[in-house]
């Protein structure tokens, strides 16, 4: 089974501002991926710390996935150590570049030297675009470990890696086959709904639920629930599914009698 | 000023089950005591691991502290490992056995070696008392440096820290100064006051702001809210929660202009 380290990057973190969510979403989706990850460490704001991280993650995991330190002010300095940590330069990145200057555009900003520096990725890299906020993510491989380097605002994370990462990580890591399954769910709000999907994440490590808001129905909340569950074989990952499904309609029906549960619409089942 | 490493020990937070809160809750309560926290480092419930982890860290931060692994469980080996780490043999320390006794006598549960297991301590280090539930911390002094081990389960990890861990740590840490303050708080719900007490943190990293439900009173929640402050000099320790407090009143002013606060009854200041 593969290996992967998870390094988050921000003295917020080491001063307890902050609870590391990030982290604990990045293991649930590279534990679905297939992979093991065998830590997870914060270090700070610091070039040496995060060269020497980077280094100690590169001799020992298969994949690395950082978060953190990619935006614009003075500290944000992940980029150019992650060069470091490869051995390489770090250089302007024609696609990042019209990426950045595209989205301050957008936002009628102007594009100072510091906000272009979202632009420099290390030489041979390749940037991961960011749907939600500015700075690329950068994926790198080097003597057949993947890096995968990822902004710390977790909305932008979460997409970068969804949109990006986990396609390609689906091809190059652990050969695993995937399943999914989903219903439409009216008349629980949300935050009632999540410690039934918090429990539904317990039957296996290999699983992976989401809901996701779709406004009101006659005055009831509606959600879609997704359910995504792996495994070696598909036979395996269909039952996995299958099982979870089962356990969310039967604790929804016990906690929440006047939910009405259904399949999807039909289009969303296409896209 | 002296630096600090935490190390979180399970699996469960390796695979995403389990949200680190514990390291941030740690962190804060740290960086108030005046250490630097360097790392914060999740590794697996494995032995090889654990002790490689509290050998380098050892070898680096001036306090480390750690948290899991001390239960009843075959997978609960950090105080095996600790003492790996320390090059020292583990024993049954009478102290902690009669706690682990009593604890276990209150609950009428019988004493099976697995349970027995927590009461073994590293020659030379000091048990340390669980007020919620069995297993011991373990307090060990090495070359001038301070190991620090806590269980997982976080009431019990903040019990043990706050009853047995901090006053050691005021005398024996970074020489710093105290301070504190305390208001009661009636009408405003705990969750609604959270955001408030998390915007107060932001101020500086070296205050630590509590709220204490005390239940009702005509009806309407009542807490009472702590804050604590620490400075190189006495009186910035005072000016530093003075502004916090100011803060916290303006605040909870401005968003439940419904709330009630007032000082805290005198017998509470007196303890």
């Amino acid at each position: 089974m593969p290996s992967a380290w998870i390094i988050s990057i921000g003295n917020e973190l080491l001063i307890g501002r902050v609870v590391n969510t990030n982290a604990a979403w990045l293991a649930r989706k590279l534990t679905y991926l297939g992979y093991q990850v065998r830590r997870i460490v914060v270090v700070p704001d610091e070039e040496a710390e995060i060269v020497a991280m980077f280094r100690e993650a590169l001799s020992r995991a298969d994949l690395v996935v950082s978060t953190g330190g990619l935006g614009p002010t003075p500290d944000d300095i992940t980029n150019l150590a992650v060069a470091k940590a490869l051995g390489v330069d770090v250089a302007v990145d024609e696609v990042a570049k019209e990426w950045v200057l595209e989205k301050y555009r957008q936002r009628g900003y102007q594009v100072t030297p510091e906000r272009l520096k979202m632009a420099y990725i290390p030489r041979g890299a390749k940037p991961l675009y960011n749907s939600v906020g500015v700075a690329p993510g950068i994926w790198a491989e080097q003597e057949g470990r993947i890096l995968v380097v990822l902004p710390g605002v977790p909305k932008e994370m979460e997409a970068i890696f969804e949109e990006q990462v986990e396609p390609l990580l689906r091809t190059r890591g652990p050969r695993l086959c995937f399943a999914e399954d989903s219903f439409r769910l009216v008349g629980v709000p949300e935050a009632d709904l999540s410690p039934v999907l918090r429990d539904a994440l317990k039957i296996d490590e290999r699983i992976y639920v989401k809901s996701h808001p779709k406004g009101h129905e006659v005055g009831a909340p509606l959600e879609e629930i997704h359910i995504y569950g792996s495994a070696e074989s598909c036979d395996k990952a269909r039952d996995l599914v299958a099982r979870v499904r089962q356990f969310l309609v039967d604790e929804i029906n016990r906690r929440f009698p006047q939910a009405k549960i259904s399949a999807p619409p039909q289009e969303r089942q296409a896209d």
